[in-house]
């Protein structure tokens, strides 16, 4: 059985924006199986950053994408033919789809693939959400790598996105004074009324680097940050010594083109902690992923999620991250779940 | 009594390098001793890159010098004439006794004097060097903010100098692999011969990039970082996923003049831990300067001073850390004891 699969190749790399014709639609049939493998139709792609990243060929965690191959994205979707005894048809499972109709897991690199059950607790884009990746790097950001205790401020920036609001709400279950940086008195107004953070700062006011300091009376003591930049500069000024950073992301910098103008400094003259971190190095966790899930069916979490449609869509829906035109996990389903 | 005290004021802002009009030789009297204060004659001031940054109004961890105002210096001296219980003539005193002949102590700001042994087991210069805050901040570095490990790759940039010599030193007492990076082959070989460094590597020569990778086969584990800019790009560029940097100081930055161009992407790309950290907070640590005394007694580690004379050759002597033509702890003799 063969299936027509539509597949997102990088044409070249862009230069700040993602441009449609930096990618090509290409369509090939699916080949046939090898003994091990399961062939499975994507049903959502996770829109990521991360993702911006991949099309630069600049040092990174992962090698870039080469021009000519399927865009490299996260993604899940159900197993349709096998021969593997390990992946069924009708199982869900998540990992590295890449930006196509259909892709192939294989036994002998099951350590990439997460096998999820069947029926979830939470709707699907909630697990490449909340509950996914998301979920896991607000997690580990705010407990392992800078734990926020009860009394603290936590000042998270990128707030109303994936991983920010995700990392906000962690923030108040454990206690904190939760101040949210985010563009916009729409998206300020639902951290507030939606996800109960303390304050919440429209770094496209004029005035914000007063807000900032109106919101943090007490100093920072735990910066959790995606974006970098001037907005980052703006709360290391504002940290006390002793203080930790959680980086996420530098978000700022990925589609400028500038040469990052950072400063050490401040990180000798307030005596700061800054750790990097990825949540690519987390993907075994049990533990959180359940502690997730647990949070957002009692309601203790929201989970938000901004859904597109096609596949072809791709390239132009990763430009909201950036032009920051997203609430929440965004996410392009690709298919219906039969 | 009263002594003809000669005190370095701050003029003006140096930019770049100190120039000796940035400073005008003040004399005035030691004024009457109040009730609970000593007088202490200056014997040896601490030359270090702190002192630059002083002079500079930027942001840092104490407020600037001002203009006109004594220059801020750290030394050690002795009490000539005391009205104070706790300060008898003839004790040896350490602290911020500032660029002039005689200094004040005061029993209200006990905690800002650290009361030396009459008749101490290393020699004076020993006491603001590598048994003073240059070894304390690389005792801390390595124990406390970066610890190495046995087996690890350490490498100490500025490694020729006060602070980087005995860290150097501390990291193969620790049982890592240290790699030095220095100006120039004198002091390259210095590392290696007289400090017993595994491998030296000198960014004047043109393959020094080179040179670091090849005494880095195994990636960098530790980075004990004196210095900033390209030589830290450099180092971050070999660090092992998972990396720890004790960023202690930023030299290429204080007389530079341009804004920093640092990056921190590299710390989300390596997961690395970035901590910055200071001397002073350690100030009171018994143990860690016992530690050192008995390592430089024991010859486990090496003490080395560059010593010049004269307080009115103060600004100029501080150049010498920024054209890196010192080697160990550089101090200068205001006096000599009696």
């Amino acid at each position: 059985m063969s299936f027509v699969n539509r597949q997102l190749l990088l044409k070249s790399r862009p230069e700040g924006l993602v441009r449609q014709d930096n990618f090509e639609l290409h369509e090939q049939a699916t080949t046939e199986l090898a003994e091990g493998q399961a062939l499975v139709r994507v049903l959502y792609l996770s829109m990521d950053p991360t993702n911006r990243v991949w099309m630069s060929d600049i040092p990174q965690y992962m090698p870039p994408v080469a021009i000519g191959e399927v865009m490299r994205g996260l993604g899940l979707g159900r197993v349709v033919a096998s021969r593997s005894a390990q992946y069924a048809v009708g199982d869900l499972v998540q990992g590295l789809v890449g930006w196509q109709d259909y892709a192939v897991v294989d036994e002998k690199r099951a350590k990439d693939w997460v096998k999820l059950p069947p029926n979830p607790p939470v709707p699907l884009p909630t697990l490449l959400g909340a509950c996914g990746f998301s979920g896991l790097t607000a997690y580990y950001g705010l407990t392992e790598i800078a734990p926020v205790q009860p009394g603290e401020t936590l000042v998270v920036s990128a707030a109303a996105g994936s991983v920010g609001s995700i990392a906000g709400q962690i923030g108040k279950l454990r206690g904190a004074r939760v101040v949210g940086i985010a563009g916009g008195p729409d998206k300020c107004r639902h951290l507030i009324d939606d996800l109960g953070f303390d304050a919440a700062v429209d770094y496209k006011a004029d005035d914000w680097k007063q807000a900032l300091a109106a919101a943090t009376p007490d100093g920072v003591h735990v910066n959790f940050e995606n974006v970098g930049g001037p907005v980052m500069r703006a709360v290391l000024s504002r940290m006390v010594n002793g203080g930790r950073v959680a980086l996420c992301g530098l978000i700022a910098n990925y589609t400028s083109g500038a040469k990052p103008a950072d400063d050490y400094s401040v990180i000798i003259v307030k005596r700061l902690t800054v750790r990097g971190f990825l949540a690519f190095d987390y993907r075994d966790s049990q533990r959180a992923v359940q502690d997730l899930i647990g949070w957002v069916r009692e309601g203790r979490i929201k989970a938000g999620e901004t859904i597109e449609d096609g596949l072809e869509n791709a390239p132009l829906v990763l430009n909201r991250l950036f032009e920051g035109s997203n609430t929440g996990k965004l996410v392009l389903r690709v298919a219906e779940d039969a």
